[in-house]
Order: structure tokens, then C-alpha cells, then sequence
């Protein structure tokens, strides 16, 4: 008989044979398979030196070589892909096996996949990956759902293989069924935010200082080297440090700036729609993405009239330093807005999620890595719960500290018409939560008035309503 | 045998028996049904002098009143209950029958319900109606999908009972299958936008000005004889000048500030997300409501540290007229990006809709009946199709006047700490389309740079990565 695998991987496109290599790297014994074969004897010819794979042509071999109860990875693409992959291997398993799947799927479709191959004895892992090829292969951060049971297997490996920070694995068992899923959307739905900030900060300093992209890389690394000390900073320097070869010209300017999406943004926001939680800072960066694709839309725009202009003096002369404040301040909002979303989803689906410990989790591996995530994982030590992250001592004093930086920034793109969407989203959301009253008290009288709608009182349990259209008494109802 | 009737309504809440009551006095003979019979009996006993109504205690009695092709309308809850009347009167119709359904349906559920029935030979017309109990007795704005066949039939009915403007009905056949229903869905977004933006108002007035609410319902009276003249603008001052009777302290002080939804809001933005279109004033609206109802978020937000204070001098002078100004640009683009959501919808479901006989059809009956939408419609008319609202000379124009003291307003509630999402939103839309770069591309960057997603060039077509992990050569894909 073979050498039994303790793990195997089915779909060997660019991520999963990364993740089979890193697997196969810590001394796991991998089997690997594939529909189209080819990739399977190329990644043994090219990689088989790096550990220990057992190529399989067929799938009953490839479940055949592996030891029980079987860990096998589905690494394909979200969708019906994934369900077709399932029904190819779920009649060879039996009682007890373990499917991971690792690709981006929508946490209910994983919750879907998880209760059918439940009632056939089989634990469905829905797990997020994050960080990539580069990632996959040397050590991603993992976000894995599904059973405790099978988290008890299938935990040692994958922590073996995730990034690791201070120790402590990039990977943690979230919680029931989709749990993992739903985090690594939010995570990825942070990302937009993130990216978003970052590119509303980068088009500030160009043009309400007019400087060129090296000059605006050289800020970035400068931040780099401070509190916001994370990958995205890091490899935005990066790109807004790279000349273009053909043209000479700064590589961002030869790029078309009509950005692309693949739908976990726009997951996250439908998702938080229906939880009724806000997460403006996420909405504006799908929309801002969105936006940017109209060319149409964006062609017609040229015309309209608008200001122009750069800042001089002594508002210039801070500018730099409003705008790194404003983006350390409208990144609080926006992982406040994630971590809200995370704690209403664990609430809705039963998850029992610690939001320190996705931070945790974030801190390596994946594309919003960062040093500011020691800060939240911090926050919900020893038992502390905020309500928000924007009430946590540390967050709260630093936006303290930074807004009236942000304040200007937000103010100044205004007048000199830059859009700063993100920025100005996450300011208002700050500013309505600190609000002790909101306007949202007309609204519900407006309701009342052509709806008949109702309204409840600041002084008194019921609901009401006035009778707009005769004496205007109130009526409780 | 009984006197036939030319139309039937089933389900006799306030919105059926009003449109009911409606339909007889002009002049129509109308079956009603209900469920529960004595609604039937009450409608008759109140208010059966108005009209020719045929009350039917059977679903077998109702249809057989009906003269043929039969004219069935079902005003019941959206979701489950609207499924389960359909299923009780499809079987006891015949080919060529009608149902109407006048709730408040997720038009992809009429999509699906039209297809099924349609199969069936029976026509199904999805009809958004708004305006609420009074506009279904005086004459709402009725906005009805569904077969040209079945309009040919069913219009002159509706358009009789509709609201009038200028001698037009507020009513006209939008397109097939689910066009009703999207088209009142895009305008219940709207008027979340609307509302929000008038709360906002209010909030800046009140709080940057310190006026009081008896004052501030002055200026929306005076606001209402210009350009913003519209429903929402006349009934904000009426529940702003409403005194409380239990305490003699301004109405809107004693409601509850926790707005409400009823789920149209969230539609608009999730079905806008699977469009790829932006809705950011939308949005900023649903969020705002969501925001306003998580009291314990808000509690702990108190804490938080932020500016207070209001304006003096010439500044406090002019704030008023800036804010109607700001008001007024805002509303432009909230409607652009409602009408942009209209024509995605009807490009990808085949519509055909004319959005100027939309804007035409909203001028009266409905919630966000304005003057301001006969400026929509006549941007559209002569084969105009601006490639959005805002790039329509009259907008434009009026943008254009507008901006200084929108920027001013927007601005200083950053300064002052007032939340203004909704203002902010619309003025970083504004700018962005008008850009005639956007720092998409730097993000483009970003995701080739940290997942190979590849980016294209401004300078030539095809698809690029760059090598940023190795020699940052550039390799076509």
C-alpha cells in the first residue's frame, strides 16, 4: 500500500498549489490532485523536491491515499464550481472526513454546503485565506469555520502553515459553519476601506500639493515608519516609486484608473445591509470602484464646473501631516465598522466570535497585516468588551488627537473639490455617533406624518401617532 | 346574475380599501375581498355610498364577479402572503386574466411570479403604488410593470384613478415583468436620500445656528415657495412647528430619534451593489437610519471627544441660504444617482425605460412629489439622454451656482462636528465624476502589485502585470 497523505489538496491553480507546497514544506505528506491532470505532474516535476506529495490522477485515488479521517482541500473557484466538487467527492467519504474548502465563498453558500454534508456525517471547514499566492505559499492567515470537532484535527495543521506574529499562528478556529467565511468578507471588505483611504490620501497630497509620485512615495514610507506601519502602506510606496519602462512616466500615471472589484466588497456591504449595520467607510470604497469604471459617465463629467487649485503656505505646509492623521482616524472608523459587522454577524449566526481574536489573526499573512491590529487585539483583552472599537481608551484618544487634522483635511478637499468619500463618510459616521441627538427624530415624525408610520417617545414606553390631518392630538396605538 | 364588476381588489388594509374606495368613485364597479369577511362588511357598511362595490365573501364569489378578462388586485403583505393569495386565485382564473399586485414587492420576486404565471396564460403586473392611505384614495402615483397587453387593459383604469399633473396621469406603463416594482423600489430609495438630506438641514440649522425648531420650520416654509418647493419640504415645516401637547416642547424633541425602515431603502442599495452602480446618497441614508436605532452604540459614543459650538457673524449670516444651496445640489445628485440605478436596471433586464416619463409620472401623488422633477423630465425630452442627470444643462447650471456654498457648508459641519453624510457623499460623487483622473489607478497598482490582478493602460489596449516580486518588468497577459 502507498504512503497514506495526512492532507489532501483537489484544484491546482495558483493558490492551492501554493497552499500544497507549504503543507508539504512543514512535512506533511500532501496528496494533490487536479480535473485537468497536467497540473498535477507539473507541480511534482517542478516542486516535488520540497516534501513529501502523493499525485493523484483519479479522484478515488486521491481519496484512497488519504489516512482517516480524511482532510481533503477543495481549492477551486467560489461558486458552482465548488458545489460540483463537492458532489464529485462527497459520495467517496465516509463518516467523519473532513472537507475544507478554502476558497472565497459567500458564508451562506458555506452554511448551505455545511448543514447538507452534516446530515451525511461529513464536516464541511468553510475557511478563509487571505494574502495571496505569496501568502499561500509561505504562510497565509487562516480563517477557518465549520465544527469544533473538525477544528481539532485540521487546527494543528493549518496553524503549522499560517503566518505567525509573536509567536502566536494567524489562525484560529472562528466559530460554527460559515463563520470563517464571513470573516475573511469582512476582512477583505476592510481592504476596499483601506485601499480606498490610501488612494483618497495619495490623491490629496498630488493634488492639493501638487506633488509627483516619488515625492508621495517617500511620505508613504516616512508613514511606514510610524503607527500605520503595514503592508498596504508599503507596497502603495512601491508603486507609486516604480517608473514606467515604456513611457518614463510614473507608473500610476500609466495605469488606466478604472479599478476592478471580485464581489466580497460588495458582499460585505449587502451583508451589512441586512444585519442593519452601517458600514459607510466599506460602501463609498466598492462605489468609489464602481464609479471609477463608468467611463461614460466619467467622459461626460469633464464639463462639469468645479475648483481647481493647490494650497500654499502654512496650510501646505501641514497638509502632509493633516493627511496622514486623517487617514490614521478614518482607518479607526473603518475597522469600527468591521469589527460592529463581525460582533453583529456572531450575534445573528451564533458564532461566539472574539473580535480580538480576528485581529489577532490579521496581524500577518494577509493583505491588511498591519502593527495598528496589536492595538485592537489589545483592546478586547482581559474580558473588555467597548461597544465600539471608536470607544476603546487607545482608539478614542488617538482620534481625539487627530481630528481636528482630519477636520481640516475633510474641510479642505471641499473647498479645493478632491473627493475624499472615505474620509468624509468615516468623519460623519464619527460625528453622529458622538451626537446626543440626531435629526433622525424629523424623520421619524415626517414617517408619522405621511405614513402614519408611528413614533416612539424620549419620555414615555408606547408608540404613537399625531393626527396630522385633523386636530394633530396624539394617539397611542 | 349580478352586476359584474370591471375590477377587483383582495385585501382590505387601509391601502386596499382606499385604492377600492378610490376605483368606485370613478365610477368603476369594484369586487372586494378580504380574508377576514368583515373587512368586506365594513367597507360596504362605511363607505358604500361612494360607489358600485360587489362585496364577495368566497375567493370562488369574488372571480365570478369579475366581467373577463378579469381585473383581479391584490393589496397584500409583500413576501409570503402575496405567494399565498396568488396561489389561491390563479386556479380559479382563466387565460388572459390579470393580477396586479400593488405592494411593495422586491421586483425579483415579480420577475419570478410574472414568469410562472405567464406560463400559466395569466398576466401579472407588478405596480408599485405610492403615496400611502391618502394617496390611495386621491390618487396615488401608480408606476405598473407587467405585458403591454395587460396595460392596454388595465391603464385607463389606473390613470383615471392616478394623481394628475398638468393634465397628465401619474401613471404610465414603465415596462414588462418587474419594471413596476424596480422603478418604485429606485424611488423609495430616493426618498430615503431625500429625507435624509432635509434631516441633515435641519441638524445644521439647528446646531451650527442654534435656532429652535419653530424657527427653523420658517425657513423650510420659505425654502418651499422656491426651487425646493415639494411634499417633504411643506410637511418637514409642519412637523417642525408642532408643538408638543404633554409638554409644550417641540415635537421632534420628543420623538425618539431611532429612525425606522422598511427594508425598500436596503433593496435600492443591495440590487445598485449587483449593478455596479454608485448609490452613495442612498446608502448614506439607509445607513444613517440603521446608525440612529443601535442605542447602546450610541450611548458609548457619547464619550467621545469632538467640537461643539456655532457660527457668528457673516458667517452665521449667510449659513441658512448656503445650507438651502447645498440642499438643493444634494437632492441633483441623490436623483442622479437614482435615475443612473433606473437605467442600469432597465439595460440589464430590457426594459426600455424612459426616465423623464419617470420623473414626469412622481410630479404628484407620491411621497417625493417636487416642481423639481419637471426639470428631470425636461431634460429628457426631445431624444435628450444625458449620460447622467447631472451633466443636463439645467443641473449642470444649477450645480454650478450652487457649489461654492455647498463646499462651504460642507466644510464647516466638519469643523463644527456635525454629521452631514449624506452632503458629503453627494459632494464627493460630484467630484469624482468630474475628475479627470481618479486614483483607481493607484489601487489598480495595489492589486497587481499584492495578487497579480492585472491592470490596463492608459496608452494601449490588453492586459498587464507587472514582475513587482522580481526585476518589475512588465509582461502582457
Amino acid at each position: 500500500m502507498a504512503k497514506q497523505a495526512q492532507i489532501g489538496v483537489t484544484g491546482l491553480a495558483v493558490m492551492g498549489r501554493n497552499l500544497a507546497r507549504n503543507l508539504a514544506r512543514h512535512g506533511y505528506t500532501v496528496a494533490v490532485h487536479n480535473r485537468n491532470t497536467q497540473r498535477v505532474e507539473d507541480l511534482v516535476e517542478q516542486f516535488g523536491d520540497e516534501g513529501d506529495f502523493v499525485p493523484a490522477r483519479k479522484p478515488e485515488d486521491f481519496v484512497a491515499s488519504l489516512e482517516r479521517p480524511r482532510r481533503l482541500v477543495i481549492m477551486v473557484k467560489a461558486g458552482d464550481p465548488t458545489d460540483a466538487v463537492i458532489d464529485q467527492f462527497a459520495p467517496l467519504l465516509d463518516e467523519g472526513d473532513m472537507i475544507v474548502d478554502g476558497g472565497n465563498a459567500h458564508f451562506e453558500d458555506t452554511r448551505r454546503r455545511e448543514k447538507a454534508l452534516r446530515k451525511r456525517g461529513l464536516h464541511f471547514v468553510g475557511t478563509g485565506i487571505s494574502g495571496g499566492e505569496e501568502g499561500a505559499l509561505n504562510g497565509p492567515s487562516i480563517m477557518p469555520g465549520g465544527s469544533t470537532e473538525a477544528y481539532e484535527s485540521l487546527g494543528p495543521l493549518l496553524e503549522d502553515i499560517a503566518a505567525s506574529v509573536d509567536g502566536r499562528p494567524c489562525c484560529t478556529h472562528l466559530g460554527q459553519d460559515g463563520a470563517g467565511h464571513f470573516v475573511k468578507m469582512v476582512h477583505n471588505g476592510i481592504e476596499y476601506a483601506d485601499m480606498q483611504l490610501i488612494a483618497e490620501s495619495y490623491d490629496l497630497l498630488r493634488r492639493a500639493l501638487g506633488m509627483e509620485p516619488a515625492a508621495i512615495a517617500e511620505v508613504f514610507r516616512t508613514w511606514n515608519e510610524g503607527r500605520l506601519e503595514s503592508y498596504l502602506i508599503e507596497i502603495t510606496a512601491e508603486v507609486l516609486a516604480h517608473t514606467d519602462a515604456h513611457t518614463g512616466r510614473p507608473f500610476v500615471d500609466v495605469v488606466l484608473d478604472q479599478a476592478e472589484q471580485k464581489g466580497t466588497g460588495r458582499w460585505t456591504v449587502q451583508t451589512a445591509l441586512d444585519l442593519g449595520v452601517p458600514v459607510s467607510g466599506i460602501a463609498e470604497a466598492v462605489f468609489a470602484r464602481s464609479l471609477s469604471g463608468h467611463a461614460d459617465l466619467r467622459e461626460a463629467g469633464q464639463d462639469l464646473p468645479g475648483p481647481s487649485g493647490t494650497l500654499s503656505g502654512a496650510e501646505a505646509d501641514r497638509f502632509a501631516d493633516d493627511v496622514e492623521q486623517a487617514l490614521y482616524a478614518s482607518k479607526i472608523v473603518a475597522y469600527a465598522q468591521g469589527v460592529h459587522q463581525i460582533q453583529a454577524g456572531s450575534e445573528a449566526y451564533g458564532w461566539n466570535i472574539d473580535p480580538g481574536a480576528v485581529a489577532a489573526i490579521w496581524r500577518g499573512g494577509c493583505i491588511i497585516r498591519a502593527r495598528f491590529l496589536n492595538r485592537i487585539t489589545e483592546s478586547y483583552e482581559g474580558g473588555h468588551a467597548p461597544a465600539s472599537l471608536l470607544t476603546a481608551p487607545y482608539f478614542r484618544d488617538a482620534i481625539g488627537d487627530a481630528q481636528d487634522a482630519w477636520r481640516r483635511v475633510v474641510a479642505t478637499a471641499a473647498r479645493l473639490g478632491v473627493p475624499t468619500p472615505g474620509f468624509s463618510a468615516a468623519l460623519s459616521y464619527y460625528d453622529a455617533l458622538r451626537s446626543r441627538r440626531l435629526p433622525a427624530g424629523l424623520i421619524q415624525g415626517q414617517r408619522d406624518y405621511f405614513g402614519a408610520h408611528t413614533y416612539r417617545r424620549t419620555d414615555t414606553d408606547g408608540t404613537f401617532h399625531t393626527l396630522w390631518g385633523a386636530d394633530r392630538t396624539e394617539t397611542e396605538s
